[in-house]
């Protein structure tokens, strides 16, 4: 795809300021901006994609048209692992990038996302806006010249697809799984394989016996890439992303530079639309399921066995993690303290109420 | 309180008028407007109540200050009860009120609030946003002269305060239980005798046992009554309000006046607090149950009897109320049938996640 270069500073159209000389205070501050922004994803995983479109849509209206924000899908402009790096650079204004994709850099950036065993949707947002999540996330986004805000979140993940059965702990030893990043550290403890490989080659490698497993997110997702034919035990929980969190990222200069009506603009979108966003995968994952298990897909629990010993596994990689990297530490403990009372209220009123309502579906009332 | 009497209609200011000579269409979209809204919830119900200011504060800023939105608490201006009334009169323009308030003029209003053994908070934002349920719940509020936005939610609640232990249906019959509306019905069916007091009375209330419970909303909002002193049997779910919707309210012809982009803010920050809302009840109830429990407050779970024989109830109930009510039944109907679907997809990805962590929470674990 071509695409013509836009000016990406702080530009005043004519109109505008032929406005400043009746009322200059208003023109100075609502310039008109062209601004593009990179997304990690394609426009096949399309809830996810639309995020990054919708939040350009809610700033173009919110500012009569005066911001515009250009969308472009992973690789369009530079690779999506790239893509929160070259708003870094001024390349682009804004990237669209689960911070997980950054890890490599740096662990610290996988706890934008999730962590194993972590919060769940609604508690990652309660620990984001009320909790200190987000400025301890700013305050390390900060050094890399990025301003960020939360904007979406896949909700929990599926386990994955497996070609067999995991009935022991033992099953996970030798196991090639298409998995990375943080996870993969944890499953490497008890003897898995982790596997880097693109999302186009799952299918086959599956099929080829090259992998004998694959993660990728929920069944809306994963229905696309048809794995239940080549690997049909879907397991669950996927207990490494009981959420995952997405980030509009902001290069910081031209942040600071934004008027606070564009920034403000920017702020409510990207909070409407990291609910919305939840909004949109709760309503065809259900659907997406009932598909997948009347195509043929075996859906599996994993053992409470193989939890406790996934949990020790990360809790090990997380100590590993935590020694000698400040960052790490101070933001995974701010997580954990969070997790302690959250799951404790959890229990109560809503697993109360949700405990009982499955209840009636599994005995076919609902 | 006192007030000053605004103008609620279109009007442009000195300076936006001559800032139109230069660029018409630009001055004549953005207006200078000052807007009332009454809420339903007086000051001390901070968390609802700041949301409505927290919507103000969003459109003033981003409207760049020429929107005000100006919020009176519950009866400074009209009884909380007619809050909507007043938005539908055009005696103010907005309106903060769960739509449920109005459940006496005709039942169709509950369900833009919660009905027994319904749909969570996410599940909620699910029918709303891309199952139709909005949509459905505005035809019915135009037939009232009003635009709804769904703007916060309490999440599940407790089943609240109770005197004596319930541990049979039994226990129900005569039960004089401070609750109101729709679940006031379907308690009857089991006998209970349901009671209208107003808030400030229901801690003398419990105290001489006038009545033997009440429901009042979650941890955080209920231990400001301090009803665990005299009635410390703390029942759970609140299977009536397995969330509770709230909805911010205009008066139609003042939303269709209202210039795109001004709706544009209202919408856009009416999601944004709709979501942030449950993150600030997510933040505060953990550390509110916790106190609540300290001070003595005894956690109770429904038993399966119970909840059974009020699920049937409430059923019987939703029948009555379907015939001869045919926006209840369309809207309902479409909540019921979202509902089965969405419990299913509930007890995989989610549950499996959420169930295993709150079981490392029970060991002591986290």
């Amino acid at each position: 795809m071509t695409f013509m270069k836009r000016r990406s500073f702080l530009t005043a159209t004519a109109a505008a300021a032929s406005a400043s000389i009746a009322a200059p205070a208003f023109a100075q501050s609502e310039p008109k901006l062209n601004w593009r922004l990179v997304s990690a994803y394609p426009k096949s995983l399309d809830v996810i994609f639309n995020t990054a479109t919708m939040l350009a849509d809610h700033v173009r209206v919110l500012t009569n048209g005066k911001f515009n924000i250009q969308v472009f899908a992973a690789g369009e402009l530079v690779p999506p692992f790239q893509s929160a790096d070259a708003a870094a650079a001024g390349t682009v204004e804004m990237a669209y990038m689960p911070p997980q994709y950054n890890w490599g850099k740096d662990p610290t950036w996988a706890l934008g996302s999730s962590i194993p065993f972590g919060l769940n949707t609604r508690q990652t947002n309660a620990w984001l806006y009320y909790g200190g999540g987000n400025d301890l996330l700013n305050d390390f986004y900060q050094q890399h010249g990025l301003y960020g805000l939360p904007c979406g979140n896949t909700s929990a993940q599926m386990g994955g697809w497996f070609r067999k059965e995991i009935n022991a702990v033992e099953d996970l030893k030798g196991l090639k799984l298409r998995v990375g990043g943080y996870v993969g550290k944890v499953l490497e403890k008890l003897g898995a394989v982790p596997q880097a490989i693109p999302a186009g080659e799952i299918y086959t490698s599956l099929e080829r016996g090259t992998i004998d497993a694959a993660e990728w997110i929920g069944p809306y997702d994963d229905e696309k890439l048809g794995l239940y034919k080549v690997a049909p035990y879907y397991y669950y929980p996927g207990w490494w992303e009981g959420q995952s969190l997405i980030y509009t990222f902001v290069n910081a200069g031209k942040w600071k530079e934004l008027p606070p009506v564009y920034q403000q603009a920017v702020r409510v979108a990207c909070e409407a639309v990291n609910g919305n966003v939840v909004a949109h995968y709760d309503h065809e994952n259900p659907q997406a399921i009932r598909r997948l298990v009347a195509n043929g897909a075996k859906l599996r629990l994993f053992k409470k066995e193989v939890l406790d010993a996934c949990w020790n596994a990360s809790n090990e990689v997380a100590a590993e993690l935590s020694s000698g990297n400040a960052n790490f530490k101070k933001i995974y403990d701010s997580q954990v303290s969070f997790r302690r009372d959250a799951y404790l209220w959890a229990q109560i009123a809503e697993a109360g109420h949700d405990n009982y309502m499955m209840s009636l579906q599994r005995e076919g009332k609902l």
